[in-house]
């Protein structure tokens, strides 16, 4: 299992009328958790389109607990509980400071080489950094 | 089932460098769908808000089939299997202009008593535009 | 002069908790006014792209008469004063139904060669499109 | 004079298919700057709303020099040339982490007294967190 956490101050952008985080604003924060969670691994994702393999989305799941507010310091933990393969899942939690949990939410995202415009195996040099993280305990004799 | 369809040119800004529409961007074209199914009723959303009910995002679903492309006229199709309790449930289905399927997803709102800021049971006269639609067949004598 | 006149709806996602439009977002309205008048003489920003040439904004001004609220359907009155050379100046007016006056603005956008990279003359059949509105009246004998 | 930077990471959600942050979201950047400069005087915005005062923008001008890219940590620097009075204007210079301006902006807000929605003077407690950065050299006997 590989963990991340990092965090957001919400933008008045984000914020909608409800004075709430807009729904839909949960995705970018999401998607800051994932390249943050990447980047330090050593990976960037821009790097990794310069490569020619891009990361589209599949699939969201999101889940509204509590309202983000504005200003407030989010707190997201990414946790990837697989290696990736073709695919890479996400699961997210966004606490407030307090560590009150008001969001939680996954992604599921797939390799694509950007020559072909197919799926493709995550790269060699992409499995090696999460593979620490999910090498299995070594049976006992 | 109560069905509507509507809807909405791909701006610019609501594309990302892939190309694509950003992918947390469906949730906006979700609200101009839900919001405009209300609106072919006679009911707005911006009316249920000053008569003090508001109804903020539970659940989010997105599933990404083919990519949303700038200037893209998608067509979104809003599907109600229930009638809306404390809860209101959206199907939505997005496609291009050559009937291409590219999105399907849902969002779960809950009706939210702005004065006490508790789930509320759906307005009565919610639930009245929505009764034709969820009529039963009478049993034949 | 080039007139033409659009509409958009305002989203619950470009509200801010002040209840207002957020400030940022009148620049999307700016770019659906100005790809609406292309689209309603014949072109598409989208073609234009597609033929090499992109359109990247030089400079913004924006001023805030009033606020736009949730749901209203804004009226934006575009105004091109001059023939496109290299660069292409729109000026904007955003008028709420009742015709009360929002928000003027003004973009400035210059044509720009993909392949160099570098700026250009707009291309003789974007020129076309507008001479009609900018001929001078002939000179009496 | 005040003088304040602060930094920004380029969302991918920001960029747009030219492959540039999108024009519209460097008033989200400049907004981050100088509710990050307020904040370093030990002022958040968010409380002064809470006061029942709110600066709602009344102008935004932005010049595009070069364009900002996805993943950039782009600096923003933040001048204020005045003492606020009804109104606060904030001049910004974002550049590349490789000290390239890509970027200036202005913006000019105005203190509105929430309950009355009317502009108002600058509360006291905001000019003197201003003040030591204004105060006249005083002249030589």
């Amino acid at each position: 299992m590989f963990t991340f956490e990092t965090s957001v101050r919400v933008r008045y952008a984000e914020t909608d009328q409800m004075g709430y985080v807009y729904y839909g604003n949960y995705s970018m924060y999401y998607e800051v958790a994932r390249t943050d969670a990447l980047r330090s691994l050593g990976l960037t994702y821009k790097e990794l389109e310069a490569q020619g393999v891009m990361l589209p989305v599949l699939q969201l799941n999101c889940k509204y607990i509590r309202p983000g507010k504005y200003d407030d310091l989010l707190r997201i933990r990414v946790v990837m509980q697989e290696m990736p393969t073709k695919r890479i899942k996400f699961d997210y939690e966004v606490f407030r400071e307090d560590d009150t949990l008001i969001n939680i939410g996954s992604t599921t995202l797939v390799f694509v080489d950007m020559k072909t415009a197919k799926p493709t195996e995550a790269p060699d040099h992409v499995k090696e950094l999460f593979m620490p993280f999910f090498e299995k305990a070594e049976s006992p004799e």
